[in-house]
């Protein structure tokens, strides 16, 4: 088991990666002697790992609740709903939950958790390659609105993050694959290693070797815990973590959340900037390469069909990311480095829009 | 003016009284620079004090969004159409809400101030008793869900808090005399001192003489600084601000949210809570019928008529007060000091409920 550690100005936890990380969780929980422990899943998942996760744990008594899958589950809708049962099954200020699952449910349920009470504890269990490098650390939670993805939320820490990644064999190959386009983003924004680790071990990584997950896991992992504990609060350096978002979040808004997995998305907003930063000259074209290739080698990713560019600008506008009606984009200088750059012209991200869609992805 | 200073481990703010507060407020945002400025408030509201309050903080160029009056804003439903709003609008991360009004809006933008973007500023001008004494100050937010009030929220101060005593002087004379049941509750829980300043000025204070209420605002209003600076997430101390809520919740609960203002519920529940504690000989009856005077002397209160204290009994357990299955409550020992029980039997808390509902109020 490879442990990292977050320790930020108000918050300090454990983030434990391997096929025993599980029993961290049970530890735990003993250890904070819960008047209550809430173990928030989807059905999947819980058929799956379910009976493995209480063995691991030992959480026998806690209480089970699903959640509908996918994306619209992240909506004040699904907040009442988790709410409700919380209320229902007298979940009180010394209550935890216990999050079994990937981005959804952990962005949900560590929602729900932080303001219920005005915030009880939260345990992360992520199940998905994204939850486990990414969106389980660092406390982000939230919810979309039907205007814009996470417009809503608070940046509230996980008292313990346990990354098991045997579940990401059960994941489907789409969804496995969507996971690793953040483990690249990671290594383009801050960890060249990272980047040509993966470039060199596509076959074992594609085929989910457990000789090379757990130390993937933890090094993806390990740079969001590096830009966390630099900048918990996202003042500007934790931004960086948001390349490729810029434009992803408006390919999964344009398309309804339908057609692209998150991680997809992101894919397809890498490329994008990639381009970008090669027309801005920020970035070399033999580094621009060698990004492209890598992203188009995990491919196939869902087409850019019936998507207009000009219908990605106007959604641009509502990101999180713009500030004062200035967009903020994070683009690459070269691998391992990005920038946070304001300009970039309409007709730049058209051409960009162009080009990529041609890609042999 | 009359500045009080929240002063604890994380946020530091400022509470202005006074009839020049609401210039505190301009001058605030104009230093701040916010990219743009929400003035949230309700109809009733802006039609009687719009005018004045553009005139005194000069927010000529805020945007300003009118939330429905009543406890049913304060709902999940509440957040998204106030959310929403923000969203068309174009809020970012550097705009700021500026709350106009009472203990509704205030709890409901202050905690879609806190979740929004993960966060933009709030700035708090309070319309009614309760709001400038009390649920304005020390940051708690939320709302309600169906099952129980309050249950959803955050803990996020706010920034500034600008307390005009004179828009009191809009209120209905029920609305105004429901808040200085608050105003009472501070004096018994802290304040010996404020209690008797009360009952020596009840007749100027029923007629709102200006002369005497930045003195009672501020004076009041001290009371929950003091409590919060020593003691900001509610740990135990804070916890004493919820005298005569236990039942006061119930109350409003049993009759959803329809028979009592909140602070008439609170005006029964301290009753209540003055009974039992009489009854558990912790409070010497002397003690106990200055507080029912006092009480009493601001009436009427609506009636109790149709509540059973089955009802309100079974209610209790929803409490957000209550851990591990048991209700926390507060009672008082003596005019201003009040101690933390656990134990109080239902068949006390059902003589207190019939004893009290004869009392001449």
């Amino acid at each position: 088991m490879i442990q990292l550690r977050v320790q930020t100005g108000t918050s300090s936890y454990t983030i434990s990666v391997g096929n025993r990380a599980w029993q961290e969780v049970g530890r735990f929980c003993r250890r904070e002697k819960y008047s209550s422990v809430f173990i928030v899943t989807e059905s999947r998942i819980w058929r799956a790992w379910g009976r493995k996760f209480l063995q691991a744990t030992g959480l026998h008594s806690a209480s089970v609740i699903l959640v509908p899958p996918g994306e619209r589950s992240k909506s004040l809708a699904g907040v009442k709903a988790l709410a409700q049962k919380l209320v229902k099954r007298r979940a009180d200020r010394e209550s935890a939950v216990v999050v079994l699952g990937g981005g959804v449910v952990g962005d949900l349920a560590g929602f729900v958790a932080s303001i219920y009470m005005r915030g009880i504890d939260t345990i992360q269990a992520p199940t998905t390659m994204v939850a486990q490098i990414d969106s389980a650390i660092g406390g982000k939670t939230g919810v979309n609105l039907p205007e814009a993805k996470n417009m809503l939320g608070t940046l509230t820490p996980p008292r313990l993050v346990a990354a098991n990644p045997e579940v990401l064999g059960s994941l489907s190959p789409r969804a496995y694959r969507s996971g690793l386009y953040e483990a690249v983003k990671h290594g383009i924004i801050q960890d060249p290693r990272l980047f040509h680790f993966i470039r060199e071990n596509l076959k074992p990584i594609l085929a989910q070797d457990p000789k090379i997950m757990d130390r993937l896991i933890a090094w993806a992992a390990g740079v969001k815990v590096r830009v966390v504990n630099r900048d918990e609060r996202e003042s500007d350096l934790r931004r960086i973590l948001n390349f490729g978002h810029t434009l992803g979040h408006a390919l999964e808004a344009a398309t309804h959340y339908r057609r692209f997995l998150h991680g997809e998305a992101v894919g397809w907003g890498m490329l994008l900037a990639n381009r970008i930063a090669e027309e801005k000259k920020m970035l070399p074209p033999t580094e621009a390469r060698k990004i492209e290739e890598l992203i188009c080698s995990l491919g196939p990713l869902p087409s850019l069909q019936g998507i207009t560019s000009r219908q990605l600008v106007a959604l641009l506008g509502r990101d999180k990311k713009t500030v004062r009606g200035v967009v903020h984009w994070i683009l690459s200088e070269r691998i391992g480095s990005v920038r946070i750059v304001t300009r970039v012209a309409n007709t730049l991200i058209e051409k960009a829009f162009r080009d990529v869609a041609r890609l042999p992805v």
